[in-house]
Formats: C-alpha cells, sequence, structure tokens
C-alpha cells in the first residue's frame, strides 16, 4: 500500500497551531490511510490536541521546532538563519521519505527558497512555479500558473509551466488539459515576445493540447483546463479576482442589509449565497501547491481558516496518490523526446 | 469662449452610427455648448439622424468617409492603407484644429497608431498610454494605466504613465493624487526590476506623492489614486475585473432566478442591483482615454451601447475643459526641473 504521510508547519499562517493542528484532526478523521506530522512547538500543539479530545498517537506524532519564520523574513535569510524552523523541518521529512508531502500556510518566499533548497527541482525544470485553480461558469475548473514564485520568465520557462499545469490537470480531469497563454488578446500577434515565442513552441509540441490565447474576462469561461503566465502577471490576475470579489460581495451585502428585504427565506437565501460566493476564492479555499519539485508542497493562505487548511491538506493527500512529481517528469520525457526527433 | 467641438468616429465599434448617432445627439441635449463633427458613411449618419428628427445643423456637422478599420486590421495596415477611414479622419481633426478631441469604439490598435501618427506624441512622453478608472469601495475612484497600448515598458517608461495619470487625476480630484505601483507584493524588495526601479525614481520625485506598491486585491480599498503598470499587466488585471465580476453578477442571477423568493419587491430591489453591478464595468461605461498625445483621444468599448458611447462623449468634453494634455505638459516640466537640480 502506498505511504501517505502529510508534515504540517503547525507554525505557519496569521493563526498558527489553533488552525492547523484542528485541521490536522479533521483531514485524520476525514482519509483513514492517512498519518500526520505535526512540525512545531511541541506544548502548543499536545495542548491543542488534548482540548480537541484527539489521542490517536499511531496516524500522528509531533516533530519538535521552537523556531518559526516571519511573514516579512526575506527568502535568502530563510535560508541561512532558519533551516531548523517549523516550516524547513516539514519539508525536510518529504526529502528524507518520512512524509510524502509538506503543507505550509507561512511565507510564501521562504517556501519556495526551502524547497528549492530541500527538495531540489525535478530534472528539466528551470523553476518551480505556484499553481492554484479558478472555477469556472460550467462548474469546472481552471488552473493557473505561476501565481507569485516568479517575477519573470522567458518562454522556456512558461514552457515547462505548460507541461507542469498539463500533467496535474490531466491527473484531475482523466483526459489531455486543453493549455492557453494569459495574453492582452486572442490573435497570434497579441502580446510580448515571450508570450510570442512560448506559442510558437506550444504549436509544435502535439503531445500537449494547445488552444492559444486566452484574456482575463475569458479565465471564468470553461474555454481553457491550465493557463500559463509568469508569476508577475497571475499573481495580480489571482488578486485582482480576489480584490473584485471581495468588491463585489461588500457592496451586495450593503445592499442587502440596507434593502426592505426581510423575512426568513430572504436571510437563508442570502446567507447561503454569501457563503457560496465566499468560498469561491481560490487561493482561500484550495491552497496553491508548488510544483516541479521532487515532492510535493502545498501551500495554503496565511489566513486560512481550518476549513481552508483543511482543503490544503486534501489538496496534498490527492497529489500523493496521483504522483504527480512522477506524472511532470514523464510529461516533462514525452515533450522532450517530442522536440529531439 | 473655449471651443468644444468633439469629432466622433461614428463607424467604430461593434454596432456603429446605430450607437454612436443617438449618443452624440444626447451629448449635444446635455452640453449646449458642444459641436459634435460625425465622421462617417453621411448616407447613413443622415438617415440615423432624421430617424431621431434631429435637425440643429448649426452644432452638428458630418465629414464623410466610406472606409471603416476592422477589428482585426494590423495597426501597421491601418497606417499603410486606412488614412482616409472615419478614424483617421476624426483623428485629424483634432490635429487640424477642426476638432478638441477625438472619440473611437473602434480597434484599440490601430487608433493608438494613428493616434502617434496623427497627434504626435508630448514632448518628454516616451509612449502615449490607455487610462481608464476602476471604482472604489469608498466610492472614489482609482485610474490605472497603462491599459494595453505598451506590452513591455521600461522604468523611465512606468514613470510617465505616473506623471500623466497623476496631471488627469488632479484635475478630477482637485488635490494631488496619491501614486501607486501595481506589484506583487507591499514591500519594497517585491516585483521585477523594472517596478522597483521606477519606486526609485518615484520616491526621488517630491512633486508627485509617490505612496508606494499595492496588490490587485487592495485595487478597491481606495488606498491610491494613480496605479501604475506596464499595458500587458494592466489590461490582464483590467480584464480580469471584468470577467470576475460577469461571472459574479451571472451566478448571483441564476440563484435569484431559480430561488423562492417572488414578489414586486423583491423583483425591482435584485433589478436595481443588476443595473449597478453591470454599470460598474469601467471600461464598458466610462471609456478609456488615451493620454500623452498632443491632442485627446478617449477609447469608448467596442460593445458600447447609447448610455456607454455618451459616457465616452461626456468624458471627452470634461478632457478638453480641463486642458488634459496642457496639465500634463506643465506636470512633466515641473517634475523635469525637479530631477535637473
Amino acid at each position: 500500500m502506498q505511504n501517505l504521510t502529510v508534515a504540517l508547519d503547525a507554525m505557519g499562517g496569521d493563526v498558527g497551531p489553533r488552525v492547523t493542528v484542528p485541521a490536522a484532526v479533521q483531514a485524520l478523521l476525514h482519509f483513514p490511510e492517512l498519518k500526520v506530522i505535526l512540525v512545531g512547538d511541541r506544548n502548543i500543539i499536545t495542548s491543542q490536541l488534548s482540548q480537541l479530545g484527539y489521542s490517536d498517537h499511531s496516524r500522528l506524532r509531533i516533530v519538535h521546532s521552537d523556531q518559526v519564520i516571519s511573514n516579512s523574513e526575506k527568502p535568502s535569510l530563510a535560508l541561512r538563519h532558519h533551516l531548523d524552523s517549523s516550516m524547513s523541518l516539514a519539508i525536510g521529512l518529504v526529502a528524507e521519505g518520512e512524509a510524502q508531502a509538506c503543507v505550509s500556510s507561512g511565507n510564501t518566499g521562504a517556501l519556495m527558497a526551502l524547497s528549492r533548497y530541500r527538495l531540489k527541482s525535478l530534472p528539466g525544470i528551470n523553476r518551480p512555479a505556484l499553481i492554484s485553480a479558478l472555477p469556472t461558469a460550467s462548474g469546472s475548473k481552471t488552473w493557473i500558473l505561476d501565481l507569485g514564485a516568479n517575477v519573470s520568465c522567458d518562454a522556456e520557462t512558461l514552457f515547462q509551466f505548460a507541461v507542469m499545469g498539463s500533467a496535474l490537470a490531466q491527473e484531475h480531469l482523466g483526459r489531455p488539459a486543453r493549455v492557453a497563454i494569459l495574453n492582452i488578446g486572442e490573435e497570434d500577434i497579441k502580446g510580448n515576445d515571450c508570450v510570442k515565442y512560448c506559442a510558437d513552441m506550444l504549436k509544435q509540441t502535439s503531445s500537449l493540447h494547445f488552444i492559444g490565447n486566452i484574456e482575463g474576462n475569458q479565465l471564468f469561461h470553461d474555454i481553457a483546463d491550465v493557463v500559463v503566465c509568469d508569476g508577475f502577471v497571475g499573481n495580480v490576475c489571482l488578486k485582482t479576482c480576489e480584490g473584485t470579489a471581495q468588491f463585489f460581495l461588500d457592496k451586495l451585502k450593503r445592499k442587502v442589509f440596507g434593502s426592505s428585504i426581510k423575512g426568513w427565506i430572504a436571510k437563508k437565501f442570502f446567507s447561503d449565497l454569501f457563503i457560496e460566493l465566499e468560498t469561491m476564492n481560490p487561493d482561500q479555499y484550495n491552497g496553491a501547491s508548488l510544483l516541479g519539485l521532487r515532492g510535493i508542497v502545498v501551500k495554503s493562505h496565511g489566513s486560512a481558516d481550518v476549513v481552508a487548511f483543511s482543503h490544503a491538506i486534501k489538496e496534498a493527500v490527492l497529489e500523493i496518490k496521483r504522483q504527480v512529481p512522477s506524472r511532470i517528469s514523464e510529461r516533462l520525457e514525452t515533450v522532450l523526446l517530442e522536440r529531439h526527433y
């Protein structure tokens, strides 16, 4: 049977163990085959566990660390001074084969730097990338990468993002993923040199299902399964989604609470609606994965609550079951073979 | 008294004269001092005017053109083959001083190329930029540029965007505008070299009120009046706003129409809400301006209806009254003086 152990950076995020420990317990209840290693302050974690009344130590163990990386820490300093931090030790457990995946809601830059240092990139991958999925109007998902791990990319790196995203999405979808480039127009002549060169490379790669360019207003239209862009554009895009959604939701709430619509049915209707709209923020609710490493690393939002952090653990479990790093390597090999012959 | 004549590309956009001519008539009724020159097919325009019963030819005249630039036309070909098109002639009327502003809902790339060719850039401006305003939670506006006229920019060009945006916003606000750079984090260390160099330049310029970096999820928070970015990032950002807003609105509509909430008050409440949310799309409803030219050019959305095209004409009138190109030149002079001493 496949080993299914997830190492959790219990101290990461805005809240820390009060979120990560209950989320771990929820995940253990949900996946009977799962084991969890909680990395962080043993006293705090133990106290949280006893409050929750959880005592099945056959599936849960604690690795102690009294170092936490702050959100303002520079990645270079995290590498120099925080190799014993909860985040670093959690990633280390994956590198040593003690766990098959790591989840953290800590500092993204430090997570990227420590993951590259401890796990290394897959052969043929220049830079790991952050990926997450947006909902679409038809109920499907669109994966988008990179979301901020790489502020500038060349065409080759963008191409590798397409390979990685395509491998991940295909595992979810069970069919080849439609790949698009995020651009400022649908036509071939649109955009900067980088996206144009990447489009040329993708057109010549028959093992990827490239469908062309996609614009920001088409992201929710279920046209593509995977959308590639550099980390600057992807980060602005994802955060703009988040900001626009929040702006609409706030406007709607003010309008509803200031209205003459009263009564039980209306209240129920709106509270359902608000919950549904709020849980649509992909970064907040599903976590993002760092793809392209020799191991699985899932990044949860810093302000994630128990539900959101559980989602991130669930994503890690799915990626272990689907052996995502191996799938990416295989996909990369196919693409490289195609290029050489 | 100030001349107040606007030249309209009557043939531009997805609908053409059936939108542009009624919008022109509405604007004439709204601004008693306004004169309009409609550029396009004389027969079609005359027929539209007679259908509307408008006959005050002291304030409206037609300049005939039987050439229209299609939306798929390359800018370079527009310059080579379409100098007699309705768009080109409308811009020409501004260059010749017959009109003080031009409005078109035609091909953006062609509008940019023809405007640069016929009007020329202001001294000290490398590249004109497209600007539009987003609504904020507090009811104010945030202007954002560039929205797609320049797919890649150096730090100096971004800096000039800050100067131009600041001049435009100050005319609207009546106070110095807060300027920010769109980035992937608030901290100085975030982003690519271009935004970092631009931040350094802005910090050294006391005549601009630079407040630092802003992220995509803060655009609606009324933190900045002007947000600068390259045209690739700006275009993705604006279209992502549009896409997210539409996605939410569609979801809300499906939910409401499929719900048990009935009755007149609820229907009125939701139809008001839908109209309010729909008119929040800035590109669609307010038009965008091309800043940095020796003349005023306003770009309306290709799918603009009569109300939206009227907004674009109104924006042109306001920019004439506020003498925006002169204000930009003055602001640029102040900044250059500060740099040299």
